[in-house]
């Protein structure tokens, strides 16, 4: 896989997404920019959309919520969850869920940063409650959107490479 | 389903365990034997162990840690996890790691308590990381320790509707 690549992997009948991405920067830096309340701005979520922190506490049992703003219809969303386990800078557990989307349709995400020579990559393995949860969000362009973000995510760990 | 038999479904390929089982009292008593920490010991695990509660923090953010030893061998098994939403009494979800089982291989807990004419349908809805993460825990004998705990939670929850 080169560099820029984000892979997205939806396996049919099965209850989670994986996503896979390689960042030119070492793991420190990719977890301080995955976890700084600061730095989320720069590139949580799709281009289009402009997301604020109202809180995100990393810590076992601390909490995060984040508000994003479609910046052409002005349309937010509301994404919230728990830290389960923070492993500075090789893990983080934490629930994941769209605030709209009613209870208990959340996911479990498991990021790990892995470091390879001076690179690191960064697998996001999310569960949902079942296989048509999962599905409810492949029409979404979900994919699209966390590629973009990964994206911008590569750009910001590059300017704090320095 | 008769109110004495608790249902445990592995379906093949899936990454979740489902267990089933219909209490006889309302759902306010079944959920309060669930939460309240000084009624976990009278039957949270298999018969043949014993749970202490570490800590019990029933509010989203707040953890939970459990200690249970096997009354014949002494060997000891400790659990631990997070609160990611408590909705009193219809739902609970949350994080639960074996701490033994290493880190990053957890399950999320959905907890369902449904009221039908003064019983109580209770769900639970456990996503492993993986199927094979799921698998591993097949041969362990882990629907018999959850029959056992079901039927000691029938017990208790009979006592307490008075």
């Amino acid at each position: 896989m080169s560099t820029n690549d984000t892979e997205v992997v939806f396996e049919p009948g099965r209850q989670d997404i994986v996503v896979t991405r390689v960042f030119d920067a070492p793991r420190e830096v990719v977890f301080r920019a995955y976890t700084d309340p600061r730095l989320i701005p720069r590139w949580w979520g799709a281009r289009r959309f402009v997301t604020e922190v109202d809180h995100m506490d990393v810590r076992r049992g601390g909490q995060w919520r984040f508000v994003t703003r479609n910046a052409e219809t002005g349309a937010e969303y509301a994404f919230r969850g728990v830290y389960h386990d923070v492993a500075a800078p090789e893990r983080i557990v934490s629930t994941f869920e769209f605030e709209q989307g009613g209870p208990g349709h959340l996911q479990l995400a498991v990021d790990t940063f892995e470091e390879i020579g001076g690179r690191t990559r960064y697998v996001n393995v999310s569960l949902f409650t079942s296989v048509e949860d999962r599905d409810g969000w492949i029409p979404t362009d979900m994919d699209k959107g966390v590629r973009e973000s990964m994206d911008l995510l590569e750009q910001l760990v590059h300017g704090l490479r320095g």
